[in-house]
């Protein structure tokens, strides 16, 4: 006698097709090729395949379409809550007609929700999943390996075929089939590799997102499931005592032979500390932590691999690889899981980085219509160019001053520096704000908010407000010469300077205005570089990424010209857009496999041999227009929207164009 | 104006085709699929592609055929001698129809010529290959990375395709390219992945053969493109102070904690120095090195791979891993090239061991008609039995009586060890040769040729023939009694011993006899139980392997019963099987496939739940027939080809069967 056929109906998916009566929730789920989650395998013990019912036209609502409570879901219920209308897909079957809603918890390659409205969600495509098993125990008739027995129990329960077994994994298996009375967990990568055995149930799969920059070291620990941060933390990068910029660390290593061997190991041990910290916030096992994505410069990229950066830091700038990389977590020192894996993200270039690579994951100009320009400001500014079409790269040599150094007053972004100014135009009376306090100095309040760690220097975006605002006030001249003036206007020998702070006494001077000026054209002629190439003079959209971007207000940045012509409301700032790369790219293989693409096809432009960089770089030491906080607004001249032959140099002035 | 074809003939190939005029013959050969080696990629610079003139019917021997020699190949010949009639193939170009020989020493697949003619000889087939790349330096125009031009230099120069790095071989890529002047070696693994870089023309890559017995640890250092053995060593398995056998090691990790870890760490450490002394007597670099094969039992197996063993101590004897296994030799701590590989053979069960399966390998059975037992003995005995057709396995419990253990004068055969005993039948004299000397005891000289170690003891083989020499004397009886007698017959209680030396005072006791008569009866159990499975009655041929194989005399082998009827001309030593199938594997791919193929598809025969394993044990304790050293020849009964269905147990006893 056969059963009766019912038919299903799987939402959101959509999948629908029929299966005999007494068929699970989570078998009909395979069988239709269904997104339900599970690691138990259907013995009710991990609780992932939870399902609701759903409806669609055409399907009736009876209750006993779904079987009822059976001792597997009274014994899951006894151990952990289930939701109202839950059900455990595994334990139920269908016994009529019915529509069963997948939750978002229950899908494999669940949606991530970013939490900035600005930022794409992605799905979560786990290159690493668990299976739990088991096993017959061996006897003198089976006498086979472990290893056999645990690849045919996950072969014959997890659809899985020629699964072969890292050898990390092989030093535990047996005690944990004996730990876990021949039921074991593995951790299988790809479908096809086991790196991990835990006895018995284990539910917990960790990653680790790292992006190593030249002052700070950022990291964060995720549930590869569900894809939750569940810790995050950051540190200064201890290769500052090589040298405070990354030139200075790459001299360090052409003066000393252990130079690149010391910097390797104490940005290892920093990641390697990191990942304690993390661990220990977050109250899990290293052992746990199967997986790790990193972004970083190239130069960070090549010491952390311990690859030699000395080519990277003069012409031609040829790495050794750029390439995106898959080792051992432990090659670089990081004591995770033995079978913990390590993505590296692709280079563009040799100055163009990984950490570029995981702001364009994170941003996604390759899979967006609008005209992007993303922008990342440290001691170079790497920026991308482009759209879903074509995309453009460069690295403009805009020296340290946007990040405090070669200031006079400057420093790095810490509490206590100036980041905030406002110049009263008539009175020429500045305000101001510094970093740890929400206070403005002309406002109740400041003195004790600051006394902590009191006024200590200008940071770079408080450098760049100051002389937007000095220009704006009329201090400063079109050209950047500071003007002779009433109080706040010293003479320094030929040229002058703005006191914008009386105790500690911090000036403006000239030469600060000089190398802002620099600064400031050379990434303005990076992205009118990108944009020649683009035939196109402003672009859709603006953003601002790392800890710069994220400080410097766009109205400043425009009125100086850092930026070309963009609707002022769509310059913002990405965040940290190379970090959140790393995070994608640990959580999405298939996104490994988008940039691993976007890296190979993205055009390089070299600032260093394009003529016409040099020409923009000129035209746009100059502060645009005085007291128009928009004027590429009210000026710009729309060009065609097709470009030139790539090859045609475009001799047209910055002026020209406007 | 297209230039004239000619007909072009390679031998012994014998592939022919049609080429222009002007073709080099390396090109020609890659054209039509000729095996001809080269390194440099026809630079001049290797000297692998030589080739002479060959015939061939209807092809004439004019001398203009192939190029007069130009600057590549005198310039060659002022570096290193080429033979008489040799040409470079990749300097001199078709101008005629021409026979061309490739001789062995130039073929990438050439035959490893085995020294002893009973060994087959088998072909080369690398699994590692060296190839010259330049590759343009970079420039502003072209900065790609290190990585990404020696890649494309590869799949332009040498026809490869999605070449990877081994993240092993990026550490000194950059170096190894300004070093070379842009010029380098890569060592690529299975036409995909480079493994090593060296500057410049590199001509030298090798391997390592190990063989790790409870025993003793063989090591050979090959070149892994002639198949050329540089040197061999070997050395005491320092496990030993841990326990003299298998099992006392496997008691030792039971009951210590750390036991195991102990037994790895210097089991690996002894596999190191063993590398060291090797490349030492070679006077080669480590680094070169990078490639390994191991055969071991499966207990050294399992604590070479820093596996617990102890599952290996008892019933059910299943391994942690029995498949063969491919890792990086640092994951044993041999400090070789970073990215050489370690290639570990397949057990057949948790006693049965990849010590066998490179007997298996060398001996090959499987690739043969006749029915070869295959039989090799130490602590256990591990008996292989079949032909092309079919193969069966089996463990038998021989104990270490063989070994010189378990038997009052014995000992390890080692220096002043007794290995041979011959007593005249007549007065019971004894006439003895010790290790260490080629002079029989009753010669002139004895004396001093034994004066270095003296006479220590009595080994395996010595034991064997002094039961085997005694039972001809009619000392021993068939059952295994020693008889009373004359003066060398020593009472000893109610039994009796024979006085087999006087000074020092060495007795074959009673004592030794039963365990003599418990350890054949085993082997020969094992032996027959695999001999009903295949349902024959006697086999044709029997191959003695490892040390004790190598020492044992077949003549008493098969008069005290050790082994089934065999035409005695075809019992023989098969020497060191494991480790010569540990070369190779080391020196083929093709032959990894295959033992991997033959350990999937061999029957295993448990004789521990065998009934018909005790019913053989039993009936074969007696020693078959007094005062005839052939007795299986003179009255073995010749049974049916064909075996009954497997499962049907044989009850005919042994002598039946005679």
């Amino acid at each position: 006698m056969s059963l009766p056929d019912h038919r299903v109906v799987f939402t959101p998916s959509g999948r629908r097709g029929v299966v005999p009566a007494g068929t699970t929730v989570l078998e009909a789920a395979r069988r239709l090729g269904v997104d339900l989650d599970s690691v138990c395998g259907g013995r009710g013990i991990c609780g992932r395949c939870q399902v609701t019912r759903g409806s669609a036209p055409g399907f009736g609502n009876e209750t006993d379409a779904l079987s009822a409570p059976g001792p597997t879901e009274i014994d899951y219920r006894g151990r952990r809550p289930l939701a109202p209308g839950h059900r455990l897909g595994c334990a139920i079957t269908v016994e009529g007609d019915v529509v069963i809603d997948v939750p978002v918890e229950s899908q494999i390659h669940r949606q991530v929700v970013r939490k900035r409205p600005e930022l794409a969600s992605f799905p979560i495509d786990p290159l690493i999943r668990l299976h739990y098993v088991a096993v017959q125990p061996p006897s003198l008739a089976d006498a086979r390996s472990d290893v056999e027995r645990v690849i045919s129990a996950l072969e014959a329960d997890w659809d899985l075929a020629d699964i072969e077994f890292d050898v990390t994994a092989l030093a535990t298996v047996h005690d944990c089939l004996v730990a876990g009375e021949w039921a074991v967990t593995a951790a299988v990568h790809d479908a096809k590799r086991v790196l991990a055995v835990w006895p018995g149930f284990h539910d917990t799969l960790l990653g680790l997102a790292f992006d190593v920059g030249s002052t700070t070291i950022a990291g964060h620990l995720l549930d590869l499931a569900t894809g939750d941060v569940l810790a995050s933390a950051g540190r200064m990068n201890p290769q500052i005592r090589f040298g405070e910029d990354l030139m200075s660390r790459v001299s360090h290593v052409m003066m000393e032979p252990e130079g690149a061997a010391a910097m390797t190991e104490v940005v290892r041990n920093a990641l390697d500390e990191l990942a304690g910290e993390l661990v220990a916030e977050a109250g899990v096992a290293r052992g746990d932590i199967l997986d790790v994505a990193v972004v970083g410069n190239p130069i960070m990229h090549h010491l952390l691999l311990g690859l030699d950066p000395t080519p990277l830091g003069g012409a031609p700038f040829a790495p050794v690889v750029g390439s995106s990389l898959d080792l051992a977590a432990s090659a670089v020192d990081l004591e995770l899981n033995p079978a913990a894996g390590l993505y590296v993200l692709p280079l563009v270039a040799g100055h163009v980085g990984a950490d570029t690579m995981g702001a364009v994951l994170s941003e996604g100009p390759h899979r967006r219509d609008a005209m992007q320009l993303l922008v990342d400001v440290g001691t170079n500014a790497e920026i991308v160019l482009g759209n879903r079409h074509r995309l453009w790269a460069a690295s403009s040599p805009t020296g340290p001053a946007f990040e405090g150094a070669q200031i006079s007053s400057g420093q790095r972004a810490t509490p206590g520096a100036i980041e905030r100014v406002r110049i009263d135009p008539v009175t020429l009376e500045p305000r101001i704000r510094v970093i740890g306090s929400e206070i403005w100095s002309d406002q109740d309040g400041f003195d004790a908010s600051v006394a902590g760690h009191g006024i200590t220097g200008i940071c770079g975006s408080g450098i760049i407000e100051a002389v937007a605002e000095l220009f704006l006030a009329g201090v400063i001249a079109s050209d950047g010469t500071i003007r002779s003036g009433p109080d706040r206007i010293v003479a320094e020998g030929r040229t002058h300077s703005f006191l914008l702070w009386e105790d500690p006494r911090l000036l403006v001077t000239q030469g600060d205005v000089r190398a802002i000026q620099l600064a400031k054209a050379a990434l303005y002629a990076g992205a009118r570089l990108l944009m020649d190439q683009a035939g196109i003079d402003s672009v859709d959209e603006i953003r601002l990424a790392g800890a710069f971007g994220s400080h410097i207000d766009p109205k400043y940045a425009m009125t100086l010209g850092l930026i070309p012509d963009c609707d002022l409301s769509r310059v913002s700032a990405a965040g940290n857009a190379a970090g959140s790369g790393a995070i994608i790219a640990l959580l999405s293989a298939a996104s490994r496999h988008e940039v691993e693409e976007v890296a190979r096809n993205i055009e390089k432009v070299e600032t260093a041999t394009e003529p016409r960089f040099q020409e923009h770089f000129v035209n746009a030491m100059a502060i645009p227009h005085a007291r128009d906080p928009y004027p590429q607004l009210s000026t710009a001249v729309k060009l065609p929207d097709r470009a030139p032959p790539v090859r045609r140099v475009r001799r047209r002035s910055r002026e020209e164009s406007r």
